[in-house]
């Protein structure tokens, strides 16, 4: 692998879920040491060593938060269940300030049930469960609760498309357009939209979509990973390194590029394969690929 | 599992692919004891005993055949394989006409190359292997060359939206109005669409979707399967009974219904485990979950 020091990495963000074993400081030094400019942070790995501690660190490195992983699973059809997680959506809020970003990434949840496979049918049961609108308007309800929040502390709700495989357990939201249709009542600094290539590369709107989220103000980050096949049995965490896999960089990072995004490129890679690696090779070997694949085409 | 019998099953089709180790003989004696109207043909077991005899054996059943699995796979890069995949398709639609149905379903085909995780990366590598756009641009040519031929014999090229999981290797159309917009050069007797839930069921769009199908007269047939987790590591043999995973099969059916479809709903289960049941019983057990979850919202 060559060194990709030569070249300017410093719109390239380490997402923290690359290096999922990591601590924040470990993770953080990584990132410096390789020259990337910035540092997508992750919760759990926040809140164990305290957001103030946290945000110090990284301005020590000389990096900045490009965005924080995540808020949103307010899903939930009993209201019980939905004032906890818009109260836990809150502390995410005040976590992103705290750390200084203005983008919180917003997973916003799947169906509200797992419904056992093999359980006995009858002509009604699971009818709530299963109500996929339904869900999809409870996501806009709960949306507009959490918005005058976020924008007190000046952070944006980023909504994300989750490729269609995550529709029932993780994300109702499935396309760029959908996150932008849900985004619309809402001022483009309250809420805005992700562009990660492993949940939208298949969408046949994709290049319309990204121009609309350019227009409207609402291209908030652009995160990178590769779709690679076979996928592993654990779907979550089978995407691959830019460049080994099916997806087209050149096209996709044209778009953004053209819809005027100028902000940072994070590359967010689940991979149980790559979190087993030494850090700071996985650290360089994503450097290189970003060099490669996307930034001759930002 | 009550009996069936006493419903209407004129509208059920039993697709021969949940019934992966059956023989068409075999398939269609199973289809017709248990009081289904028609049978989905698959090429390879048509094959297996003959184009001629296969339309007796379902005739003297007292069944028809809803439809044939499957032409397409036509989105090579080279033209030598590609005029082979147009040659196959012709004898797919001779196959369909022998049979007896007017509806070829076709799987169009994914990326045309697999790359190779891990291969080493440089700026161009693999550039027409990753461009989507112009294998679906294949998709529309090729199309156009097979229509004459198909329309000649009286068969209707059927385009299925796959699910994006599969738009690398299997499929590049990935939604209906993807499907509709790729058909609306042809005439609506040419060129149809199926739906499938498995493969659209999270589309934002599948309400408008289904509807404009219907309005344009492409509505070609309706394939019903479930959407189940966790997924197995073979994705594409991971679909579960009508009523066991989380699609809202009163919604869809109810839409498909809206949209004027009258012809047949075919179940079609890839799933390795019910392929390992006694036929007769899958047979009943899906006759059980249409009469539960589709028959009361046609």
């Amino acid at each position: 692998m060559a060194s990709s020091n030569i070249f300017d990495l410093s719109r390239l963000s380490l997402n923290q879920a690359t290096l999922k074993h990591a601590t924040l400081p470990e993770a953080v030094e990584v990132a410096a040491a390789a020259g990337y400019g910035s540092i997508g942070l992750w919760r759990d790995r926040v809140q164990e060593c305290g957001a103030d501690k946290a945000a110090r660190i990284v301005r020590h490195a000389g990096l900045t938060v490009s965005s924080l992983c995540r808020g949103g699973f307010f899903t939930a059809l009993d209201s019980e269940r939905a004032a906890a997680a818009l109260e836990d959506n809150r502390r995410a809020i005040d976590e992103a300030a705290v750390v200084g970003t203005s983008e919180l990434i917003m997973v916003v949840g799947g169906l509200p049930a797992n419904p056992a496979p093999g359980r006995p049918v009858s002509p009604n049961s699971g009818r709530a469960e299963r109500d996929l609108q339904a869900a999809r308007e409870r996501v806009c309800e709960r949306l507009a609760e959490l918005v005058p929040y976020a924008s007190e502390h000046g952070v944006r709700l980023v909504l994300e498309p989750m490729h269609p495989i995550f529709c029932a357990d993780r994300g109702v939201i499935s396309t760029l357009d959908q996150a932008l249709d849900i985004a619309a009542p809402f001022a483009p600094e309250s809420v805005g939209v992700v562009v990660d290539t492993y949940h939208v590369w298949w969408d046949p709107r994709l290049e319309s979509s990204i121009a609309r989220a350019g227009e409207e103000g609402r291209l908030a980050s652009y995160q990178v990973c590769d779709w690679v096949l076979p996928l592993k049995e654990d779907t979550l965490n089978s995407r691959g390194y830019v460049g080994d896999g099916y997806i087209d960089f050149e096209s996709v990072t044209r778009w953004i590029a053209t819809a005027g995004y100028s902000g940072p490129v994070e590359t967010e890679i689940f991979n149980t394969d790559i979190w087993d690696r030494p850090l700071a090779e996985v650290a360089e070997h994503v450097a290189a690929d970003y060099v490669a694949h996307v930034l001759p085409h930002l």
